[in-house]
């Protein structure tokens, strides 16, 4: 006998897991499409080469890779951003851009296994490729608020910042030369407090002074993104690059009536990413401490390692494993009702042709029907239904009338047309 | 600079190519999820040891097999029946009998690449674990006849027969040391044809006599499906375990009215396969040379591997890379229209707020809006909505109404209302 397991760090998911793991893609691939996003595919596995690009990085080791039969060096892919870049720079001739794309999937990254950490995850990543344009920002943060919104995650705010104004923060203060250390340090203010990072940037070697205006930098007011601009406004040119990016999309936000919903905070940097204008994370009010579920930015040339045409970007990472994490601890109903089922059909051994044809009737009348296709008894098929959470079980026919049981209440209802079933069944939902 | 270049026998999903697999996944969640199917996951990457059970078997050698940064060996799964027996069995006390699930997802199998033959490729696998009723026969069966016919394949044929007839035929002629290698043989009929059977039959040392009648076993009548169980009928024992599931099989389609869309072939064997009561392959009329894209039958002891549980099911996979292939071949509508937007809002830059409040407003309306965020002129802009397959582009706005240009026709209607956009658009489809 072998011993069923799975790896470290892997897991299976069970049909309560999986029945809410594919509502949250079906609502996000709608919200795309309405946006006329496209989806893409690209191999799970690829050239190690590839994959590494610079390389370099903290996910290097954390690759699965190896040497396939062929000899050649093969790792499965880490995220979804480098295959997009190979993918556009591949097939560059047949794609229209400005590129809208989606891509849902699974990648694969040997970390230290922790709570809600997995070797093996879902990533859903949206990106807007071939354009600089303000609006192209706008329509990856509205993406976001409408997922967000969609997914009733309850209050968030999108925490939004633009790379170029610390970096003219650091210039002015003439420690731009610290400028990889001070993002550094900022990136793990959520992590390590105020006194943390400040502790850093001593040991780096800033003066108190510039700490302190450091700080005061990465603290300016939030409550207000409009506020926060014109303070931004009286320290930086108001025709800097940065200044007229962050107007622009205020405005766009401001027309689409959901401005209240984001913040302007000079404290997010995305660490040492490959971002170069606006970044974003998002917090969820009702519990900041998962984290940000949804981050990301432009970057100016996406697929530079692989083609010479330049390719300017935008784009966010919705992490749905996490979200739905998130959406349990709120006890959304989004994740607790896991049934596809309606209604269950029982098996009656003295009229075996009746089972099938009756749940046909009722899969053409538009309801999940279930026949139970073991051989307990009664009592054991309503512990199925129930334990399946199927609402409804049809335990006889008389006259073209069904005799109807509700699971939950045990209530019997005699003698039910097949249109009082249906529209038992509906009103529920 | 890096080549983009994806590995040996994978490939890239463009949008065009990944819409159509987004759109039949969904057709067949729907009617799985009719059927009160769940769905479950499980790591693309396992224990060799779980992957190759008893071993032995031609996927051996294809697997994408490694030792782990921890020294584990590990490999990439080659199908989902493998990892079901093993689910099953390890969450055994989590899931409730008959367990009736569905699995879409990805396998990987290093054989030599050729024409439609990838070595990632997307299975979608549903299976009822637990029962040996022929009403769970019929369910998977019934299943498979609901997504030929909702995928619009054209006329197409379930090929069903019963591993129990071949062998009590064998027995019959006293072949039956001989079984493996005839199941081999004829398993290869469609590839090399009856006189390429017969050949290797000889070669095994089949009598003339034998080799005859078995010949003629599997040539039955199969105009009907009644007609050649009758025939079966006087061959068997009409109590016989296999006469009687399948006469109860079928008295379930012809109630259910779908008996004209099988045949009772008893030349289907599934090779060597671990089937052990009904088998069964498709064929599509319109190109039988496409082969089956639908098989599958009953197992009677899933994870003897991997428990002592007994669980008998039974299952079946599409092939559904292979499905799109035929559907391509035939032009369906369902491959043939592949784009996701509606209409497009023209990029204008003297009003830069008006393009994304528009689409909000018409996305408001039900209608998949794309803005062009790029920044060329009209003409490139209308040649992006003409390559990414748009029907209609609104181009201005006055006094609350809509100019609105017909890409196809180059037509352009002038003072159009929201309401007279959204109804032409939802007349087209």
């Amino acid at each position: 006998m072998i011993e069923p397991k799975v790896l470290k760090g892997f897991r299976d998911s069970l049909p309560s897991q999986e029945i809410v793991r594919q509502k949250l893609i079906r609502e996000v691939q709608d919200i795309f499409r309405s946006f006329a996003f496209v989806p893409i595919d690209t191999p799970a596995l690829e050239y190690t080469e590839v994959l590494l690009g610079k390389g370099g990085g903290e996910t290097d080791k954390q690759m699965f890779r190896f040497t396939d039969n062929g000899g050649r060096d093969v790792a499965l892919r880490f995220d979804l951003t480098v295959p997009l870049a190979r993918f556009v720079a591949q097939n560059y001739s047949e794609l229209s851009f400005p590129f809208k794309r989606y891509h849902i999937s699974k990648v694969w990254r040997g970390e230290k296994p922790q709570k809600g950490r997995y070797r093996e995850f879902l990533q859903c990543d949206f990106d807007i490729i071939g354009s600089d344009s303000s609006s192209s920002d706008f329509e990856i943060l509205l993406l976001i608020h409408t997922c967000l919104k969609t997914m009733k995650v309850g209050d968030f705010k999108v925490l939004v910042s633009h790379r170029g104004l610390l970096n003219k923060f650091l210039t002015q203060q003439k420690i731009d030369s610290k400028s990889d250390a001070v993002l550094r340090a900022i990136d793990k203010l959520n992590k390590i407090g105020k006194d943390g990072v400040c502790e850093i940037l001593k040991e780096e070697g800033l003066s108190e002074d510039n700490i302190t205006s450091l700080m005061n930098f990465i603290d300016l007011p939030k409550n207000n993104f409009k506020e926060t601009l014109d303070i931004l406004k009286t320290m930086f040119s108001p025709d800097s690059e940065e200044i007229v990016r962050l107007s622009q999309i205020y405005d766009l936000m401001n027309e689409c009536n959901i401005a209240d919903d984001f913040v302007l905070d000079t404290s997010i940097t995305r660490g040492l990413d490959y971002y170069t204008g606006i970044v974003y994370e998002t917090v969820l009010l009702k519990m900041p401490s998962i984290g940000s579920i949804c981050s990301g930015g432009r970057y100016n040339n996406l697929a530079g390692l692989y083609t010479k045409e330049n390719l300017p970007g935008v784009g966010s990472c919705i992490g749905l494993d996490r979200l739905i994490a998130a959406l349990e601890e709120i006890n959304s109903p989004l994740v607790t009702n896991s049934s596809y089922a309606d209604l269950m059909i029982v098996s009656d051994q003295s009229k075996p042709l009746w089972q099938e044809k009756t749940a046909m009737k009722f899969r053409n009348l538009g309801l999940k029907t279930d026949c139970y296709v073991g051989s307990k008894g009664l009592g054991q098929q309503f512990a199925y239904a129930q334990s399946n959470r199927i609402p409804y079980v049809i335990c006889g026919e008389e006259n073209g009338l069904y005799k109807l049981k509700e699971i939950e209440t045990r209530q019997v209802f005699e003698s039910q047309s097949a249109e009082d079933i249906v529209k038992k069944i509906n009103d529920r939902s």
